[in-house]
């Protein structure tokens, strides 16, 4: 990992800090993230499995890079042109870890025509019989993973599912290289507090194993075993036989992951930096520059025991005001006020001055933005621009 | 009004399809935009009053040129990069219509200085000092519009509170120009079905006419008394005194807007073009490669009487699938369903098949992507591609 940020430093003048940047601005607190990061990785260290991060949350080759200091992943992606950015940055090993749409194959081909270590994930005969038929038209193809369903959150096939034998032969005789299974618990976003995720984790872990040895059985070697959600991989107690891990939003964590029970406030290493714009004293608001475009129009702790409402606020050094939230997002809006129900009292924040506001969900509000503006702890300084990826 | 898009067509391949182009995709229907721009338009001119369209829901210079074919505005913003982009392509009269902070003002003032009509919202003495301390210090300013509020949705001044007449004192002893009111009926989108919204329309005009009166009878000429947003835009009956109509969305429409009771179904000019990537029977559920990041996280009708999930599915012409609605979403992932309740059917959608998914919400969907792919009524063919514009 690099131990300097400032190295990467190209983009900005020495002089900008958060009082005087164009708001709203995206800030990353570079300090967070490589605690976040280094968490992670002594864990899954710990428990002898690999760590290949979903990069789809920073869209940043700057914060994977602080995954990986040297190296070529590996690496999950959510979109083609993510796949194709980080190939461009050195980063090569790479799993696509939406379900295929045949459509695709074409930029897919063109990765592994690069010696781009590219690999699909499908559930579907449909799926692994158009990727034999291109591969058996020429040209590199990308490698498969098969999907498995370990709850019934999204896509996959259960772990016994006779088709997983299927596919697999389909692949071989269309001389597609299966590299073995993948699973996502997605539904281990529906816990809180931590509770049911060792278990939901192990649910993970043996869905993938079982599908495995579906195809150990059959003659299939199964080199990957891949697993994992933010919140499983902070909670696996046992990972014996999966070989790899997938995390995403562990490397800046948010309000939503804190309430699943994963991460504590002050480990969220994003927040949106606002201008106070106005006030209405007289409905305990003060209205911010924030609405729901620098924020998202993500509400993923609306269901939880504490509903953030669109984002925790925090002074400008990142230190939240307690029980100050912002309750209601237009498009460049943002009304700030208490908690209902709390006791507290609203802070003075007059016109013009500035509050950072921690999100509900890292990937959505990061979405939103062009770049990071890098501090480190309570800095005010910007040390870094970071440009942030996007589209399809 | 240009009679052709394929005039401004110069970035798209003349083959490009609704079958063949990457998806997800961001789709609009030129046919109905010019249908919903038309209907607004001659409803506001039969009421004889202007129409000052909010441009922050296309973000399009290409679309914005639908509004005006020729002349120089005006418009409405929601951030100063907007104001700075639409004035380099022409479109100098332009209120910014967010609350002001102070910070705003170098850029505002660069672009007073080139000479664009740029008018800020302001509800606050301070806000009127900074402006003022601003004018004083030298270069030009820009104007400004005292924000007021009608219907306690947001920011302004209730249309008596006397800081009205102090902030006009300051302005006016600082040598800037006021020119008179603003106001926005916001709490007109918690109407549905059109109830409510002729009462809505009427009291936005009072408010507004109560602070120009005020204004007036201490010796401010006011000479803009602006109001609006999409649902009273399309249900004022008497606009007598108003000198102008803000209203952003009417250009697209979308499920909320529906929802409220300002449009039909058919009337919907954006869609979110996706492919189908794979299929869940057991559950009902049909995968499609538009999630949230495609779709945005709006979930507006979720509170409605009817709730559209992420979207209304589709077919690849813009056709609605009878009761077929995504209705729950991940990144990169739609899971589209038959809404609850329904005794439809889902439709047979092969993997690798195409939809249009109709938005809950036009400016958050369209703020996902970076282009429009233009096309008209039930055609394929891409007319054009229009670029979008985003950040602060």
């Amino acid at each position: 990992m690099p131990d300097s940020i400032e190295r990467v430093n190209s983009a900005t003048a020495p002089a900008a800090t958060l009082d005087r940047i164009e708001t709203p601005a995206l800030v990353l607190d570079a300090d967070k993230l490589e605690r976040n990061v280094a968490r992670l990785t002594a864990r899954l260290e710990s428990l002898g499995v690999g760590l290949r991060p979903h990069v789809k949350t920073a869209k940043s080759i700057d914060v994977a890079r602080r995954l990986f200091a040297q190296g070529r992943g590996p690496i999950t992606v959510s979109t083609i042109r993510e796949a194709e950015y980080f190939a461009d940055a050195g980063l090569t090993d790479i799993v696509y870890g939406v379900g295929l749409a045949p459509d695709k194959l074409e930029r897919l081909g063109a990765l592994a025509a690069r010696g781009i270590d590219v690999m699909v994930i499908l559930d579907a005969v449909e799926q692994a019989v158009a990727v034999a038929q291109a591969a058996r038209a020429g040209g590199p193809m990308p490698s498969v993973l098969i999907e498995i369903d370990c709850d019934g959150h999204r896509g996959g096939l259960v772990p016994d599912d006779p088709r997983i034998v299927a596919i697999a032969r389909i692949l071989r005789e269309g001389g597609v290289d299966l590299r073995g299974v993948l699973t996502h618990a997605g539904e281990s976003y529906a816990c809180r507090g931590g509770v049911g995720l060792p278990e939901a984790a192990e649910a993970e872990r043996a869905a993938a194993l079982t599908a495995a040895g579906l195809l150990r059985s059959h003659g299939y070697p199964c080199p990957i075993v891949s697993v994992g959600s933010t919140p499983t991989a902070h909670f696996a107690r046992d990972l014996a036989g999966v070989t790899e891990v997938r995390a995403g939003v562990f490397v800046f964590f948010d309000l939503v992951m804190h309430g699943i029970g994963v991460c504590t406030i002050d480990d969220i290493a994003l927040s949106v930096l606002a201008t106070v714009i106005g006030h209405k004293p007289e409905k305990g608001w003060i209205l911010v520059d924030a609405g729901w475009m620098a924020m998202s129009r993500d509400r993923g702790t609306a269901r939880h025991p504490v509903d953030q409402g669109y984002g925790v606020v925090c002074d400008i050094q990142g230190n939240p005001h307690p029980d100050v939230i912002v309750v209601d997002a237009s498009q460049e809006h943002g009304t700030v006020a208490i908690r209902p129900g709390s006791g507290a009292k609203l802070p003075q924040l007059p016109i013009g001055s500035r509050v950072r506001i921690l999100p509900n969900h890292a990937c959505a509000t990061g979405a939103q933005h062009d770049q990071y503006h890098v501090v480190r702890g309570g800095g005010r300084q910007i040390l870094a621009t970071w440009p942030r990826m996007r589209g399809w």
